[in-house]
């Protein structure tokens, strides 16, 4: 099966971040996809999920802030609007159903590998401009579309994981984003943006939280 | 009639303020309240607050980026997506009806006025934090609450303004908004926060930014 | 006499930059040539500029954060290590010796064209990246090495604040700087960087820059 | 011997950090004492520390950014400038003489345990105020004096890197930016400061810092 087409920049971006395939089929995913990860690894990897996305829905919010047009701002601010509204209490409740209340989850201990990939998105995020934002949130949003096409259809006890990621909604959040990193790269660089030096360093932001993201599967599949 | 009670620091923060009667009470509101003011004064400002209201957007998304709490983030984000899918499409419309087009509000270039405002709110929010955001913040989305309650009823050709910050959505942004700051507050400095330093430098920032607030609507009357 | 050159980039955004005349000329630098500028709108401009010189040192050290390579960071630190403890402290000497102490200048409101300028600096920095901070700060930095460059030699009363701004170390710190830009553009978007849109935005930045810089003068004019 | 005393707040965080102890007597700091260190670790150490001061010299440049008095400017200021045009060029120098040219240095590829710690500290710095600034680096800056403080004499092959941290001005570095952050904390939050829910906060701050800490060095022990 081939990858969903999420534009021009993520094709590219993906074919050149050495971690890509480690990322996508790391052991803890082909748990997810045979069932066979234990359900202790999978709370401990919910909890912290938990806290990512408060940060995840942050770095969104940072993307409004930087965005240049009024299009840019609408589209950073559904994402927000998605994350911290849907996503988040959707989350909570997840998290609720597998024994995990509010209180537990805001007592979790930040662990190093979130706080490496978390801090490294804000972080490009302030100290770059909207492309550098886009190109470290990148991996995670549609990584986990990528992920969830895959995965589709395996059944499973993490079937309900996977279905979110694969389900239409998703993956047309996927096809949104990427048309919108490929807007945001024509409006500043313009069509020949692949070409220049810029076009490296993007590359090398997305690389880098494609590793991140490495080191957060393993953070899961270690454990707790 | 009283003001109306969005929370304790407002009430702190205006009464400290030495330009707040003259940017409430100032001749541009008056125009308004009396029908008045002329027609290209009011279209002036319109277009001006068009640029102005991409920048406020932008500044209660940074709110969200810096917010602490899952309840900061999601009460910024609510104010967010407010502003980008409803207030914005409601001002093109409005703007469009007056006989200025998306492009014609594009091609706007922005009055000192303007840049003074926006910028002082955003960098408030980069150099400071969630708290120096909030005081930056307050002016405006406080000050039309106070000014639409005071103007409420008084009819005439800007009824329609008038009525849109004395109605009750509006009203209850307002309170929720001030129920926000007054969290944040505690959250951070206690309940004992306005004796601190910090109050002081909170209400220099109130105070500024009631200043610019001024510069706005005298930017109004001056006309294009 | 041909203006200084500081580089290809100030070259064409200089050119670009509708008031660049109105800001290199604008009635309060030819009372500076003249000598006929009155004490007071100087002595008020000085008051300002002390506020002014905090912030502008704030958005060279936001730089030197921003900064890509060792050399960007260096080249930034160089210039908040000059502003923050050769320049300021000159300042304070020199409006001493006017007859303003540190508690005078300490108690100085903030003119609104001030406020307009240096937060539009910062916030350029903030939400876009080192070159949109570059593009911001580069008509201050290089628009007062070209007036003192045309002043140079014209006596009077304001000869020691025009030699400041002539003198071999000046001149040598906006060749510093020009150089800088040029590489910092080089190092993102190549050597063709002039044809991209990101090219465009830039030069509206330091276009707005100007437009600001002119406020600050006629705010000096207008004295206190 | 009793730990070095840089100030009251560096005291009360230190004793609150649940890692402190694991941090300044972590294996890796018992083998610069011992000399049993391998030199490969060093080595991999030096390297990754050179990506660290890049990223720690930008958190000191953010901190001048964000100062909000002239004193605070100032003090950060000098700390970037000694990073920059001093501590950065002798590292080079050092890592040169242990066989590793600057082409090398740009070559490595940051640790995970480098991106948790140098984002972590920086985006404390964007996201809060300057004092959430001063919390996250303070365990780098004030450990090293302390460990410095505690291994002086220890003699052995590491000695040079003991001396430079034991020695009068790396120690009166630490007792500088002891007390720098002992003044913004009552500037902002009065000499009551250490009772309030902010403090609370700051010292967190400062714990995971601290927990960021102890994964450095535990990366230069796991070597390359």
């Amino acid at each position: 099966m081939s990858a969903p087409d999420y534009g021009h920049a993520f094709t590219l971006w993906r074919d050149q971040a050495p971690e890509w395939h480690a990322y996508t089929h790391h052991p803890f995913v082909e748990g997810l996809r045979s069932g066979n990860l234990p359900r202790a690894n999978f709370l401990h990897y919910l909890r912290q999920d938990y806290i990512f996305l408060i940060h995840f829905t942050r770095a969104w919010a940072l993307a409004a802030a930087k965005g240049e047009t009024l299009a840019e701002i609408q589209a950073a601010s559904a994402t927000v609007q998605a994350l911290a509204h849907v996503e988040m209490p959707l989350h909570v409740q997840i998290c609720a159903q597998a024994g995990m209340d509010a209180a537990a989850l805001e007592a979790s201990e930040e662990a190093p590998a979130n706080l490496a990939y978390t801090r490294y998105v804000l972080e490009s995020g302030y100290s770059g401009d909207f492309l550098d934002l886009m190109a470290a949130l990148a991996p995670c949003v549609l990584g986990y579309g990528e992920i969830g096409a895959r995965l589709q259809g395996s059944g499973g006890v993490y079937a309900d994981w996977i279905n979110t990621y694969a389900g239409d909604d998703y993956q047309g959040l996927c096809r949104d984003v990427g048309a919108l990193i490929g807007s945001a790269l024509v409006h500043r660089l313009g069509p020949g943006w692949a070409s220049l030096p810029r076009a490296r360093h993007l590359s090398a932001r997305f690389a880098t939280a494609t590793r991140l993201e490495v080191g957060f599967w393993q953070m899961g599949l270690d454990g707790p």
